[in-house]
């Protein structure tokens, strides 16, 4: 598909390569940019062969945008609290002729449910604000400062609302910083959410993890799968190979 | 210190080296051999240099053995319910001249409270049974059915007595296998011992963890620092650095 669809582009926004399937995003380091994690989280989660999947505080659109290449018939319900990043998503979906399969709702996950309605999705994602309320790095940028601190949604929140919206068996998964795993874990099994899956992301081999990927099931048995660490950087600046593959898709294998 | 003190071994049992510090271990192949599990847990846990220490499910006492060796003043209190076992790890602490640090208990793990008092203790390890009690691997023999499988003494035990015998900011910490994580998780906060550390043991570097080392504070606050993955494998058979260390102490540097 070529994405070369006319969309309006706002002060400071551009075009950057999505870098996967020729897609296209659109961007504003002033506003907002996707980040490695919605790349991770987007290739990590059990994206269904068709059904339905929510993305909560989907920004501009990054992983659904992404899950789209790894599902031929799946609908996505995306969520986004801030009308700046709202109108983003929602131009991201037409420049990538994706609008037929990935619909934008402008407000509150709190709400989710009350919009999308109870116990219906196969799959729940989301990126959620890693930082506390009252973190001193505190981002004066408003619409950074929204997306990066729980000041309207907490962890509690993201995990209350996504086991609502799941069907019976339906996954969610997370993207967050591994500090917060024992909160992720207790939380999941206190909203009946079972933890399935999970893999820890190093940015060095012998680094400690800074972040966790995390999948639970909805009313699942409890064994979880550890899989395999997930390392970033593999010697200096580059990315090992697993991660240049989720960015790029595989290296020729010629080279 | 010299290990040739004269102790009186039984059918079957012999005395091998614990490869470190000179200590020697009586053990017996068709009643208890210590695992490696042990001596990443002794390796693991936070040894006080004073201060009081419990090994729970202590076997043969491998683990206060090598726990011994990484504080100059701590006393340990072991407990274990298989009076052949108990026996063994009394000539064991016999048989290194510990028994003035290492006191052994002949009796049941749930009734550990009512025989060392409630809230004494800096640390406590746990080396517990880690199979179903109706798990089809179940061994025919007693001994290592009872010592394996969940059978007299289950996961909820081990943490409920724990947390009793811990004081506060006291640490707890166990080996278990890694797909029992949520469970421990959830049944720690559940007994007020906050998760603080936790490290994943890997057969081979690119491998699923089976094993995980976890360690919790009584009364602790949330924060969990995730430490590199331990990798028991380099290549082939032979153990990684790390490993190798922990069984032999460092390799002379000039090999």
């Amino acid at each position: 598909m070529e994405a070369s669809r006319q969309v309006p582009l706002y002060e400071t926004e551009r075009i950057d390569d999505l870098l996967t399937h020729d897609l296209k995003i659109i961007q504003s380091h002033e506003v907002f940019c996707f980040s490695m994690d919605a790349v991770l989280l987007a290739r990590f989660a059990s994206v269904p062969k068709r059904g339905k999947v929510v993305d909560l505080c989907t920004g501009n659109g990054a992983i659904p945008l992404i899950m789209s290449t790894r599902t031929p018939e799946a609908v996505f319900d995306c969520v986004e609290i801030q009308e700046r990043l709202y109108d983003m998503a929602k131009r991201n979906m037409e420049l990538n002729g994706l609008s037929h399969r990935i619909h934008l709702h402008h407000g509150d996950v709190k709400n989710a449910v009350e919009l999308l309605g109870h116990g219906g999705y196969d799959l729940i994602t989301c990126n959620p604000p890693y930082m506390p309320a009252t973190s001193g790095e505190k981002n004066i940028n408003e619409h950074k400062a929204l997306a990066r601190h729980e000041i309207l949604l907490n962890l509690e929140d993201v995990i209350r609302v996504s086991s609502r919206l799941a069907k019976n068996g339906g996954k969610i998964a997370l993207v967050h910083r591994a500090t917060r795993l024992i909160d992720i874990i207790t939380l999941m099994r206190q909203y009946d959410v079972e933890p399935k899956r999970m893999r820890l992301v190093h940015p060095r081999r012998d680094a400690e993890p800074n972040m966790v990927l995390i999948e639970g099931m909805k009313g699942g048995k409890p064994e979880l799968r550890i899989q395999p660490p997930l390392v970033v950087y593999e010697q200096g600046e580059e990315y090992c190979e697993e991660l240049y593959e989720m960015y790029y898709g595989k290296r020729d294998s010629l080279v």
